[in-house]
């Protein structure tokens, strides 16, 4: 397993083309506006070296026997699933971002079993193939980004009817060693943090849509990948002098559009290849996954939000009143219902054909319906015990400034204990989560990410088995079953 | 284990004093208005002797070794805690009802491990007669009554500051071979269904207050116990003819209002007398375990009238609008956010010194708040649902009235090949369910029973470790914690 | 202007046919189980001859010039429309029930304007006839059901295609001195409070539903109606001795199914008959008006139901807790949100071509659709401060029996000051409001009445102007308008 | 009435002292930072002369008869104060942002009645002072800034235990011919476009906070005033070429930290001084106009939000979903929701001793509380609509490189017929209003403006009248009031 310092040396000797505010970035890892993301991945690299949580960010490989990261092992049992959601909700409570680790993982634990099923039903190779990948992957410790979602165009329209047929990532030539493919993936997140890019088709494809039915993986630095790198709220004060402004100045996340403009992919980095029939399920199982990683690692990010309302109504004064108690209940409350959700579904889960277990889907679709929920309200109570200073505040080089700083220090005192500039800080950190750079994480994603809020209500009625429960309420009413 | 017949005889043995509309019942099992109460308690005899729920509905004691009715057992591991929820939701799912029986298991729970820290800190014996008497108890197949509620009173006071300081439940003698109790316990669900009665403090009891932390069992015939039966809505549909307008004529739930009259009880069915200070704890750890529960039962019952609400639409002919499978989803989804809870601090669970499992304490009480709220909007949806005729609906004798009857079927008729009678049975169950007979289970039980929300809300206060939470965020704002 | 007594005697004079569980009811006025609902309606003529509600509770007519009973007033301003509010407000208040004499002034006010519309459009001389019946119904001061809701059969089906014919109300004969219609109205609220029937159609009409495209009056004794009562929620507690258990033993409402069993309507009573092309917007204003009323009739009784919860948490010792606070100011806060919408429509209303007044139809339907919301959650709220006890309480039998009334009056005592009788009495009408007899109206007519949700989202949906909405975004996004 | 550009003009003539980022500004009104507040003042200035417009945004003033801003009046009866609401939705549409004049309005008003009745109770001369003042105010058509909100520095503190004295602004002199104050008003929002500072307490003062209770007027660019700007999410976006990142390029709104750094204030513009015992009647005044004023600004903005997502939608070609159509009608149910609550209050409005109205606390309270509700629910769906494109999307400057550029002019389409700017335009002004700079108003000022969530539940629990609603409740139960 990599150090941190590795993990960032590693990434160091890729060379992928970059555009950021419409300039070709050369220097990924240490470019300002891009370094919290990697910081936030680096992380993951750190903690797994520290006994302390050393259960929860290591496992032992099911492939190779050996200890590796545990964000690319792949599950094997609910304990596995059980310790990805707490594993996830430290790495929330770290860094208060998106950690950008999961999709990838995610990805692996779907292909895994994706795979496995498609070598049963119709005697391809992926599996085997697939597996001789991953076991490199934990054996170099590497980030994957897991790639799904397709810009899609005119969302009125399928994918072989769109005017422009490149909407979605499609298979443009089939060679005798690989493929070129052509299209893009949007909102990827922690792209830029990645060694490879792991890619999948971004829904059900039909009879007629067998070009975009592919999955496959390749180097992130790979000829013909284009990335554009997405704005954020306050991206540029991680340009700024000063650390107070942005709130996390240490930790973020970013989202990149990937273009693949005709590029090459190996036979033997192939994981599907036209075979459309496991396209749909391949969709589900790993946003599946992705739906309860959501139990975890938002439920972290909330665990900051969270004490950073209780340590401001601290600063202020007011922490005992019951009013302000009694929204850090609620706060609690919602988080820990999120978090349930997450360890229901991993601890209902079940074993795979490949071995590998899978969640509850039922229960994992809830969870994330949840998350497009309570965030926003655990964000929006935040606000409200921050007060208005959150978005009034002066910025830290008035902070610094003789004249303009002296009023400031004096006027923006809280209790008189602590400094304004502390009370600054989580200010800050509150702005930083709920609608600064972390709110594309706290919000945004849990809205989106693994699918809109559609989605799972979609998966939800498909799992919920209304004939079996009216059956109940039929036989309780006394109406017999031919008479229905 | 009983079967369900014997179950019924062996109350048939017991001669309790009972009040009900204002005169005195003999016949208890065979009352119709009681009847449907036993009925719900007596599933859980007839479901343990089917294999398909075998596993769910009966264990293998760790006191004996034999197999008992789960609903007896004594949580051995994070796997029996689950199998509780799903034995409450099947029991929920075959009843549309309180069934009663799981409040003297999760006092079992709770006393067996109290009364072993008993011992363990004070020197008492109080372990080893709970074992020898939870012995029998499993070994005869009996319900107990978990009794822990007092009437309380001017709610403003403590007991000792009461006018009268009977409105808690006290020691009012103590005798060599035992102690004379007298007071009350108020909503004490399942009471005739049962055979004995487990006595518990209803809350943390001070120094002057020794002789409130009493904890005991009694037949539930003794002398001087007196049981007055609460009325619920639509009571006496029970006793008109017909079967329809109950909603839900074989099965539902009861709660009586038991007086202690000056009741002896001897010393070897004593658990606690006079520590008060392991009152507090025993009431939270049967709390808990109680508002663990309603994550399985009340999700039972929400299945059933998720179940109608889609049976009634199809009855109407709307179930292919949106907004009625939206509906029915949220339903599914809120019910389903229940059961997570339920699951989830079932999984977390860990031993207590007995060996007993307990459940994760701050997810439990999450999964109670949960259930003040949710089954109300889940009801909610039910009646958008209905429709109007849930409550505009004619009575059973209408129907059959040779007159009125004969417009009913032609007017009341909903989709061509449901007869009019069907229909309307879904509307009985829909209205026994949200304002009948089993709202005092789905409503009002899910609100106060385990403790009032706002008992939840300074349990998950103190189980939410701000400090730690503050500590997170002043850490990423960059605040050093001496400054703090 | 009839005084209450006048009211009762000329209903009395009325012969209705009406079933009532089971049985041929002769005596309808003095019926223990319909007489609440006829002084809930009596309670419009009481409070129309106290000098301190005149001015809300008579208006002076706009046809005749006399004052006459507010109820049976054409709105002639936005002041009459804010008054009807205030006047419903008012009535909630001094029943807590559903006070039925709205519909047919809904109805008035819809068929007014509508009326004079078609004999603009098509020259016919339906406005002067309806002018002409109304004034009548003003002099005569009478109670006028306005009768919309056809049973509906196969909610899928349009009335044309329904297996049975009838299930919309429709004109199945042509006699030169009038019509013979056929059908049935559901949930009819106050029908046999009524001293007329003035019937509409249920919703627009095509070209080849001409012959449900009819509005008409007939006295309520006509010939060949038939009335079926509704059950409702513990309905025969009012058959029972005593007046505790009941909650509100004054006061009541009911909805009847009225069939009309081949019923003559004499010319001079049919306002429409066969011009289906305004039948829907007929359907839209009488539900207009409707919705603006449930603005102020549901705050009236929501008002008695948070002084109830205000009061139950007096008497049970806990009104300074403050979480009990904070749920009676949430109470209050959306019950005044409900009267806001009322007020608003009102105050936004707009002359018809009649002279008559119209709410604002999209803060109507606002309005209507909190009111499928709001009371469910201030219902919850009042059953949290209630307690369990409301629906654990035994019966009145219970505390007059000289043994368990003994043991009743001492253990269900609350504050010491506060009989045991007067905490009982609150209970029941929590019970009674919640989920008992008032809950019909408080709970499934908020929620179905005056339509069910999805109709008032389509009202808004309509209303909405969205793309005036788009336009406004365009222009501040900086979007030229061609290029949309 | 001054037109626009004589406003700028005359902002130009003022040199107040002002910090921003950490300089010295000194052109205040072609600032790019700062200007989009100042066009969205000056589109006061505008809409006056237009005639459509007239009647909402001009009145005849009570003290000059000549025809004024509406956003200088004194209202003069309910449907001034309906007009302040529709002139305060149209000034949202037109800016989707704080418009930032209605704070001084609502200060004119509040000082207005309470100057009055401290002269009627104290003999004073405030009033003729205070309206001489406002006459010159309307006559030169000035804006002012309506300044409450102090520092309050430890909040569990009063203003006289403060550690330090001036975290209240304060007189700290008093001489012949005025006073001078020091202190400082936090969240100043507008105070750069204002022309005048008008200062009020910020809470009710005691005995021995004499010399917190002061009302005064100052020119805004008095000796002393120092201005601190605040920062607001994406501000330096301003800064950026382009217009397109900014979402809203042309107006916004700003608040500031105003310093008082020992002010003078000549006799003549002093309006309290010392009168403790109406300072806090003052506040609940002033608040009770700015709660009001939120529902109509507020709505307005609801307006633009909800076209942008609707918008959005049909860019995405998403519009005819279900799901999304019904997601546009719950924030329009929402919007319209807030809007009946302005409607409400002003329509229910009542004369004060001096003429002026006020409209109705406890609706203008309520409808406070639900803006720190809705709006957040209504972004949140804004959001779901949106998709996370929104969070996403790359720079201006990537759209303009010419390699970058054509990707995400190709890749980022939507519907064929709209151009990727123009989507791009639509998913900046959502980013602009839920999560950028005009989140400032929409969310936070939402939240905390006009008093957050607490005070407006502490006013409305003042209001309820609990004590009539119990009384309600007995009679309706049958206890006699001398039991109670």
């Amino acid at each position: 397993m990599l150090s941190p310092e590795e993990y960032l040396d590693s990434l160091r000797q890729l060379n992928p083309k970059v555009f950021l505010f419409g300039e070709e970035v050369r220097e990924v890892v240490d470019h300002p506006v891009i370094r919290p993301s990697i910081n936030s991945v680096a992380k993951t690299y750190e903690l797994a070296h520290e006994p302390e949580y050393e259960e929860l960010m290591t496992a032992v490989s099911s492939i190779s026997g050996k200890q590796v990261n545990r964000f690319t092992h792949l599950h094997q049992g609910t304990h596995d699933l059980i310790n990805k959601i707490k594993a996830q909700r430290l790495m929330g409570q770290k860094t208060a971002s998106c950690f950008q680790r999961c999709v990838g993982w995610d990805a692996f634990n779907a292909v895994d079993s994706i795979t496995w099923e498609m070598d049963e039903a119709l005697g391809t190779d992926y599996h085997h193939r697939f597996r001789h990948y991953l076991r490199w992957v934990q054996e170099e410790d590497l980030v994957v980004d897991g790639a799904m979602t397709d810009p899609k165009g005119d969302r009125s329209l399928r994918p072989s009817q769109q005017s422009d047929p490149d909407m979605y990532l499609r298979i443009v030539e089939r060679k005798e060693d690989g493929i070129v493919v052509k299209g893009a993936k949007a909102h990827q997140t922690g792209a830029l943090c990645s060694h490879e890019i792991l890619a999948m088709p971004t829904m059900a494809m039909g009879e007629q849509e067998k070009d975009y039915a592919v999955c496959f993986a390749i180097p992130s630095d790979s000829e013909g990948l284009v990335y554009i790198y997405g704005r954020q709220p306050n991206d540029t004060r991680k340009l700024e002098e000063g650390d107070l402004d942005v709130g996390n100045c240490k930790f973020g996340g970013h989202e990149t559009l990937i273009i693949f403009d005709n590029v090459f992919v190996p036979n033997e980095r192939i994981f599907m290849c036209g075979e459309h029939e496991f396209s749909g399920i391949l969709v589900e199982r790993f946003a599946g996954y992705h739906r309860q990683s959501y139990g975890g690692c938002k439920v972290g990010v909330g665990d900051v939000l969270i004490g950073a309302a209780a340590q401001i109504a601290e600063y202020n004064g007011v922490q005992k009143a019951s009013h302000i108690k009694d929204k850090l209940i609620e706060m609690v409350h919602l988080n820990e219902t999120i978090y349930a959700c997450g360890i229901a579904c991993s601890s209902q889960g079940i074993p795979t054909g490949s071995g590998t277990y899978l969640i509850d889907m039922l229960l994992a679709n809830v969870c994330k319906q949840n998350v497009t929920r309570f965030p926003y309200e655990i964000a929006r109570l935040a606000e409200d015990l921050a007060g208005g200073l959150m978005v009034t505040l002066p910025s830290e080089k008035d902070l610094s400034h003789p004249e303009a700083g002296k009023y400031i220090r004096k006027y923006l005192q809280g209790v008189a204990h602590v400094s304004t500039e502390d009370r600054m800080r989580i200010f800050r950190l509150l702005e930083n989560i709920t609608t600064g750079l972390a709110a594309v994480g706290y919000r945004t994603e849990s809205m989106h990410g693994a699918g809109s809020p559609q989605a799972q209500r979609i998966m939800i009625s498909r799992q919920a088995d209304l004939e079996a429960k009216k059956e109940l309420a039929r036989q309780l009413a006394g109406i017999s079953y031919d008479e229905r």
